[in-house]
């Protein structure tokens, strides 16, 4: 019973915010603690989420499950620093974009008695702060868990109630293959949005005003996930890069191809490029996904 | 007065669907007359919209505004097609997301008794055909007129005052410039974006029903331009190709750059990028566009 259990939440933005919200919420509510290194955040916190802000990581000795919530760049430091505060048979988790490099960066602080189980939620906006966070954040959306070969399958069984909880769908994936599919799905499509938007803003000919009075006729589509939070996004790029990078070959290999096509004027070979891959946004909102 | 006129309508495709709708409303409504090149799209049109669908162009000449709205590439051949049967003092006019090239080809075979008002409305949707039409796809949007430098004004005004019927605010335009704009802002996010989903449809190591399950992490975002009119984005790939390839190289700059800090690991630089042009979203928001 998920009610039993303390849950202490590490990083108070968008997502442990929203997880605050979602895990207070029903007849089955854990006890929640909230932590985040900065002050400014711990106090603002303190005025909309329903939990207990605490001062220290110190203050998380009793939680019997720890959420890291911070930028995949701040799980190592945050750990190393949670470390000598961790109860015995705790459940550590996290919430990163990126599996294999948190399992790296993580994994080694995380004290013998206790128990670490890696885990993405596919979900988020474009804001970011504990204001930003709303109960309704994870309903219906993916939480992928990739545990290590030796975690206890009570601790997966935890997490995939605790997530429920929160409305979502939970699946178990390597973590290896985690971290090529998203950076096909999710980190190349948000380096092509913030790309997009940074030529736009670079190109000379065309003033500023005018890319944001007709945006609607395509750019604006772009401009939501180019407005996702840069720390977090910095992170997510160094620590999957070489996946990214691989992904990134392939597109740019096709938008050579379409280049080509369009200078040599192809019509044909164009459409038939078009009209191929339509079936995708089908699919999508076929899976409840749209 | 607009209700005056007879306007004829050729090309029952979305634009023209949406534009038979928005026009019928209203106590200054036109007589509205209808021509699809499609005998099968005729009887659909018949079914569906508020006007009199006819069974040839040569069934036009009593139209004192005929709108072609008809793929960029098939302008040409229409226009052609029309010319034997427009009225004395009829304004043509399109809704090309092209000008230059439009102008290129449809001036010629406008008959000296004639006007042309080149024009293009900054609204769509991913949908085609007449059933696909509403009313209301204009309200709000902005339209755009690149008249000739010997356009009559009240043809002008004529034009203006017909398209705010629809709910759109008109802007006045150089064909040049607009078709520099728009290849930044709409051809070249196209193009993303169909590239984007051909990418992840071609990479052989992550499945498509991957892709599809895990689109809400980004992209899905792609995806509504991408499943657009593949004849329609063909003409305007073509007809703009000077334009879509000068943005297109400042685009791959763009990202070599990017491609290069994350190789490299330059999380400043990255972060840096990242979080200057978020602002962009916010003027978007801020200019009613969003």
């Amino acid at each position: 019973m998920l009610k039993q259990h303390t849950v202490a939440i590490v990083g108070l933005g968008l997502i442990g915010a929203s997880l605050a919200h979602a895990l207070a919420a029903g007849h089955n509510a854990p006890q929640l603690l909230g932590y985040d290194a900065s002050a400014n955040v711990r106090t603002r916190a303190a005025a909309v989420l329903p939990l207990t802000v605490v001062e220290s990581l110190a203050n998380l000795a009793q939680a019997s499950v720890i959420i890291l919530c911070v930028p995949v760049g701040a799980m190592a430091s945050v750990m190393q620093q949670l470390q000598p505060f961790v109860a015995p048979h705790c459940i550590i988790t996290d919430v990163g974009s990126v599996k294999q490099s948190v399992i790296a960066d993580v994994l080694p602080h995380v004290p013998p008695h206790a128990i670490f189980v890696p885990a993405h939620p596919v979900a988020g906006t474009e804001k970011s702060g504990p204001e930003a966070g709303f109960a309704t954040l994870f309903v219906g959306r993916k939480v992928l868990l990739t545990p290590l070969d030796n975690t206890p399958p009570a601790a997966i069984e935890l997490m995939t109630a605790l997530w429920q909880h929160c409305g979502a769908e939970v699946e178990n994936m390597d973590a290896a293959r985690h971290d090529a599919v998203f950076a096909l799905v999710s980190h190349l499509p948000h380096l092509m949005a913030f790309c997009m938007v940074g030529t736009a803003v670079h190109v000379e000919s065309v003033q500023q005003n005018e890319v944001i009075r007709y945006s609607a006729s395509g750019f604006r589509d772009f401009t939501r996930l180019a407005s996702s939070d840069p720390i977090m996004w910095r992170d997510i790029f160094l620590n999957n890069s070489t996946a990214v990078v691989e992904m990134l070959g392939r597109f740019t290999e096709e938008l050579s191809a379409l280049q080509r096509l369009i200078r040599n004027g192809e019509g044909a070979a164009l459409e038939q490029y078009f009209a191929a891959n339509r079936h995708v946004r089908q699919g999508i909102i076929d899976a409840g996904q749209g």
